[in-house]
């Protein structure tokens, strides 16, 4: 369970508290662990409505979890916010390979290109900021160039989060990915979702 | 300005969507970069109506930027988002400096303790995570062991985050502060803040 017995009390108390306010019922175990700690982490109530979790996605994360695939990050506040996972896999953030970025692009969308030329399959993808990250990852799987384990994407912002999440759930990539639609999300509810899954993998 | 001409043609569209949106004009000058800058960074609009800024706190963490204050952050993910600012001065986080708390209490606040014994005056505080780590700040203040230049006080959460929030603004430390409200907050919201004071301080 993801706040066990073995949780810290602060952290019992806590989900005691959310789940006497929020309805997580509509959801199924382990969409549920996920969702739960999203809300959790954030206090922002707002992702019970608006979370999206594809059907294959707490299955194909968890095994690539559990085969020790690799993960990659859109920005260093997802890594910096998931030290259980890191302490265990390779959690990786390109953006510091990318100085500068060519016009009519961005750093992190053309970080996402460097990622995928070298995780082209197996890794799980977390997108916790940019918009252009989670855009480019879409395209590269239609291009055929990256094939993700599972993806968490939930970029944040008034110019282009919404739409790119919507291109993430109109792809064939739904079934593996977990998103919510609108405006929010943020490097801590994607982290929030990976720490769900390394519970459900390795505890 | 926060925004100027020099910023990325994405933000620059972000702030003219999030300024159609919402009405930040019955904040001061300086008051109204750095809760602009919370909303924009989580694309929460309750920061602005949530938000509590010192009178004081502007010119006090600009002071504190531009002779080079160190900064102490409860978490590494407010470490990891604002990089500009570690660019220039010293940005701290001791949490990885406590492997296990005692009984009665949490490894954020015993960092804060610790960080306090090295940083006893002239320090910009940000608190993005833990409110138990915004409760020994104010505890340490009351009895006269840290001073700090300035307080960047957003913890989030069920448990305590809404309190500790509130005795920060009780306490007189609340003139050099920002804080908020609520259960919301989180190490996006507090970096943010931090980043529009810097763009004040050094751009």
């Amino acid at each position: 369970m993801v706040s066990g017995g073995d949780a810290h009390p602060i952290e019992q108390e806590s989900y005691r508290i959310m789940r006497a306010r929020v309805d997580f019922s509509r959801w199924p175990a382990g969409a549920r662990e996920v969702v739960e700690r999203m809300v959790h982490a954030t206090a922002d109530e707002s992702f019970s409505e608006t979370a999206l979790v594809g059907d294959g996605f707490v299955a194909a994360a968890m095994s690539a979890l559990k085969s020790d695939a690799a993960v990659v990050c859109d920005s260093r506040m997802v890594v910096a916010g998931v030290p259980l996972v890191a302490s265990r896999i390779p959690v990786e953030c390109y953006l510091d390979r990318v100085p500068t970025a060519a016009s009519g692009t961005t750093r992190a969308a053309e970080a996402v290109q460097l990622a995928a030329a070298e995780h082209p399959d197996r890794a799980v993808w977390v997108v916790g900021n940019a918009p252009t990250a989670l855009h480019r990852l879409v395209e590269l799987y239609d291009a055929g160039v990256v094939s993700p384990a599972a993806v968490i994407g939930m970029p944040v912002g008034y110019v282009g989060a919404s739409e790119a999440k919507a291109k993430l759930w109109e792809s064939p990539l739904r079934a593996i990915s977990v998103t919510n639609t609108g405006r929010r999300g943020g490097s801590a509810v994607a982290a929030a979702a990976l720490n769900a899954l390394a519970r459900l993998a390795w505890y």
